[in-house]
């Protein structure tokens, strides 16, 4: 199932796709949401970021085959940063160059977990019951910020301009990552395509390894690192990130 | 005046601290607070967080006496990463040592500014009208987990332990940064006693700089950072973060 939020004048709300329809329900996404019996056309709906996380984790060094080529290590635990919720952006929404950096901004195709209850100290196999589904993101990065200080790496900075967090559309509910392949093209040409098997640590693990650390809340977010073919953008061009069986997740850069 | 919100049986509020009293307010804080004529004992509530943010900012490096002790040189920017709202903790509440890290936790005592509206791109002239007010903060970290890994500083995970976001436990709004010092105490002993004057980077600069990147929202919070005096606490401890004119934050650790 798709879950989705919307906005259509001044009202926002959510629901699950049925063809080229919104089911709406009312209530909670995560908890006991009711079906209200309306139905809106997905042509006239504005969307939205298909929820609302208290926080968006993001990975960093997760595919083999990236680490292979950049010489990095396997890190003996996951190793993930921040993207501040001013940074969220939704299916269709630009992305906007800051205006206070002017180096390359680069797309990241990856999948997204989305937290479903309340998660503090699961194991891998709790974690499966923890997970509500997964999207699509594009972890929009300044990549010269990230070491321009010697003394300190500016992750958070780097990856939270507004708009550089972006996800959706839509979160699905029957996902398998252990089979499906994420492309990410701009201006129509495929740059990214690698498959969700190489990644080092898998979402069951993740969810359990972070939830040790903090506790995640229904909504919240972790993205799971990105693999090879990760290049800057030029303003005006469209960028599409593309995971079987969950959907596309179309923006424009600039 | 200080504002604070509080839990009393199952209801939450928020108001203004008039003696040991508590003068009850409806509305948001931020906009046009009204006064409900309810009147609370301090005595008899529960603190919460002053405010809610939407993201806690800190700072690394913003003190003159700490970068010269350490050999640091003065950043030509302002530093900082993100602690996770689940770090998020009250005057009072147990500062909760992490089930998933068994090295040093140290407290750091702060200043933290609370943004009062919604602040894009300001000039450091504008920031002052973006503040709503100040409280004090301890940034509470896993001092070995930042550098355990060599290619990945885990600035992020060593600050975001569920309940290492310590701040309160109201907010002064009128308050003069230039002149007051923060004082940290340990177990009765005073640990930290340095002048916010020695800031590198002031309230309204941090605001103005930060506000370039990520546009900030009411009851968002930036930790100036620390100062000399760092230490690990005991399991047991008792921590307190005294700033002149807005008061003691006080928790135990463990």
């Amino acid at each position: 199932m798709k879950w989705l939020r919307y906005r259509i004048g001044d009202q926002e709300g959510f629901g699950t796709i049925d063809g080229d329809e919104i089911r709406v329900h009312a209530g909670s996404m995560f908890e006991h949401p009711r079906e209200t019996g309306i139905r809106l056309r997905l042509s006239e709906i504005t969307w939205l970021t298909p929820c609302v996380p208290s926080k968006m984790l993001a990975l960093w060094n997760n595919f083999n085959a990236l680490a292979e080529k950049n010489g990095w290590m396997k890190p003996p635990e996951p190793l993930y940063f921040i993207k501040a919720p001013n940074s969220f952006a939704a299916h269709g929404q630009q992305i906007v160059p800051p205006p206070s950096y002017d180096g390359r901004v680069a797309y990241e195709g990856e999948l997204a977990i989305v937290i479903g209850r309340l998660t503090k100290c699961v194991s891998p196999e709790e974690a499966d019951s923890h997970i509500f589904g997964y999207t699509c993101a594009n972890d929009v990065t300044a990549l010269e910020l990230i070491q321009r200080d010697p003394t300190f790496p500016q992750w958070v900075r780097a990856k939270s301009f507004d708009t550089f967090g972006v996800f959706g559309p839509a979160i699905e509910t029957d996902f398998d990552p252990a089979t499906a392949c994420v492309r990410t093209r701009v201006g129509g040409r495929e740059r990214q395509n690698y498959a969700l098997s190489d990644m080092m640590f898998g979402p069951r693990e993740l969810v359990s390894r972070i939830s040790q650390d903090m506790t995640l809340l229904p909504g919240d977010v972790i993205l799971c690192g990105t693999s090879l073919g990760v290049m800057p953008m030029k303003p005006g061009s469209a960028v599409e990130v593309e995971i079987d069986g969950i959907g596309v997740l179309a923006n424009t850069y600039g």
